[in-house]
């Protein structure tokens, strides 16, 4: 046995261990454990933002991405906002026992489809540390136990943070190996944790298609991925144009590095001329470098044209490709090929075309005339995220304390046989 | 390209032509396209059950269990069961466009959880070709497309049979493709196709552990899991013996050759000496082979004393592990220890009893004072059913036309931006 295979065998066994404790907790010793960890968060804070100043030092001398800082940046409001988050999930009615479903057959067998923790959860994820406490308060109000593998980059922040969250679990009587973090930065490890489907029962990695990649390519665990966000808004012919001018600036300006925010902007042709001018001006004032197809470079003289690239590139920065659509057929099928089937929307007065965007374009949350910036799990009322799902089952789109459970029949009889 | 990867993508686009269409289909056209597939099937009656008595043959010839003679063959009553059960789900409702949850935010958003077909699904089975209209019906019912990879034991039926649903899918006007049989019985194909993560959305694999294990290593596409069946029924010592006695005898003998049939019976020590005599001459008499523990041997004198391996077999046939445990809690540690996660069972006349063990067995179906055979699609209402999903993830279970979507988001607007 090598170093690593031992970590993995520590890990899985301690996961197991804790699991098995997880599994039959009730709801209040959960929500004292999510409470203790928001507390010790909060007693901590001193030491989690001296260890964050450390990471962004680092970051900053290996000439990280301006996006990238600032997903690694906590500073004090943002771990307040941590915490907070925290103490709104201990607040949140527990998912697990929930009744989702109930049936009462004819031969008298009555039958429940309960809520049930999943059991044990991977996470992956890059930069973002506030990851770390978020995925932990949400696991341990569904009941599972996790196994946490941040990004070297946020390697102090992470360390900092977990043992503040284990130091809360324990303290509330459940076991620390509920919540885990990986503290190995050798690569190698992660596919050795991936064979390990007798142990954990999902992974679910955040961050670039590389990582996302990787991980579908090794597991055998099942994932949910939490992929790159190519989202676009598309203006129609029968768009309210200022409507249209206000969404297209907050999709793509309010905040560019994060998943939710718009990369490829469609205009129906019909709209055009009466649109991009003016929006483009719009955008360019904003700092939004403009890739542009042929007959969108003709309406957008700040424009850049477009390389075969643009349409499925993840900017995560103040960058918009612009294409110009022939109708609403032409919008629906440029994002079902091009997008990545996370947030699109459509701008529109007309309620048919609205309803036709949103049947047919396959993406995991469709917009008619909203900003696709709301795919988020807190602006959805789910309360924190542990991510955005870009995966088809089990959860699309934000994926919170409920999709955190699956289900298991509960059936009571009183001696039926099947004949 | 070999003959093979042509073919992989050949049956990939084909699929991804059809996935579109379906995905947009009314209702209306899947019910009667499905209609259509149980009159093409039920004009073919005498072709098809030719090409099973083919199948039979070879089975006989090639000397297959009796067990997995029974799965292969169909016989003019299973295949009006077939016919009927195709119809009974092109009655059934429609789960496309279903609303799960419904929530208005307090910025005057509406969000709406709404049900959507998967989309592209491989269903690879071994044996019962029952499987192959029953998986194209319920697939088509949920607006998905399918490739059917069935055993090659059952090749001539489950040609004639596809041949038949092709032929009424298309008579109805929906495209042939959204039901494609591979027909090739090189196995190096599988792997092939199970990379193909761009065109397909879910692997269904349901047979033995070797098939199963060889998905999940290779497959890049998500996989629910239809594994094997070890399910248990515990003897409590507050059980009703006689209400015992009949459950256990249904389980095991009703009909052995299905995965919700028991493998494993645990009996608590304060009744193993009212239970165990009694119940093992009735069960040998039933012609069932009884391995038991130490305890348990002493009490049945027909026993052959059990492996370390009985626990975990799935025998399949008139076989039974016994064993004589401590208590509640050694049942339940028992269950979750050597029991697969299917369906498992307490008998009892205690409330207190039951519901802890209903929580504690973690298992995809849990019963109190039922047999463990009712773990079918259509014993629980669920009309039909692509097999029983051994995952945590997405369906558990049963896995009927519910099962077979997944939902996106959504969100109608006035023009909301994020602040």
């Amino acid at each position: 046995m090598t170093t690593l295979d031992d970590k993995v065998a520590t890990l899985s066994a301690a996961a197991r261990r804790a699991r098995g404790v997880l599994l039959r907790s009730d709801a209040a010793a959960r929500t004292a454990a999510i409470h203790a960890v928001a507390q010790s968060v909060e007693r901590r804070q001193a030491v989690i933002l001296a260890a964050n100043e450390r990471d962004l030092e680092a970051a900053h001398t290996s000439g990280l991405s301006d996006a990238l800082v600032d997903r690694l940046a906590l500073g004090a409001d943002r771990l307040e906002g941590v915490i907070a988050a925290a103490r709104t999930i201990a607040e949140q009615s527990d998912p697990v026992g929930g009744v989702r479903e109930s049936r009462q057959l004819a031969n008298g067998l009555h039958l429940q489809r309960v809520s049930v923790p999943i059991g044990a959860i991977v996470i992956i994820y890059e930069s973002r540390p506030n990851v770390t406490v978020d995925a932990a308060a949400l696991c341990l109000r569904s009941g599972n136990v996790c196994v946490l593998r941040g990004g070297k980059e946020a390697k102090h922040t992470n360390a900092a943070l977990a043992a503040a969250v284990r130091e809360g679990v324990e303290a509330a009587g459940l076991p620390a190996d509920a919540v885990q973090l990986v503290d190995s930065p050798d690569r190698a490890l992660v596919p050795k944790l991936l064979a390990r489907d007798d142990a954990f029962d999902l992974v679910i990695p955040r961050g670039g298609e590389g990582l996302i990649r990787r991980v579908v390519e090794v597991s055998r665990i099942p994932v949910v991925k939490h992929d790159k966000g190519v989202c676009s808004l598309y203006v129609h012919a029968d768009a309210d144009l200022s409507m249209a001018r206000a969404l297209v600036l907050n999709a793509k300006v309010q905040r560019p590095g994060v998943c939710n925010a718009i990369e490829n902007l469609l205009v129906d042709r019909a709209v055009a001329a009466a649109v991009l001018p003016e929006l483009g001006a719009a955008l360019s004032a904003a700092g939004v470098t403009l890739w542009a197809d042929e007959a969108a470079m003709a309406l957008l003289p700040n424009a850049r044209p477009a390389r075969a690239s643009e349409w499925s590139t993840e900017y995560l920065a103040l960058e918009l490709a612009v294409t110009v659509v022939d109708d609403l057929e032409d919008a629906i099928a440029f994002t079902n090929r091009w997008g990545s089937g996370h947030s699109d929307g459509i701008v529109t007065a007309d309620p048919v075309a609205a309803e036709t965007y949103l049947q047919a374009v396959d993406s995991a949350v469709v917009y008619h005339n909203a900003s696709t910036r709301f795919t988020d799990g807190g602006q959805f009322g789910l309360g924190a995220e542990v991510g955005i799902s870009t995966n088809r089952l089990h959860a699309r789109g934000p994926m919170g304390v409920d999709e955190l459970t699956t289900y298991k029949w509960v059936v009571r009889g009183a001696g039926q046989i099947r004949g």
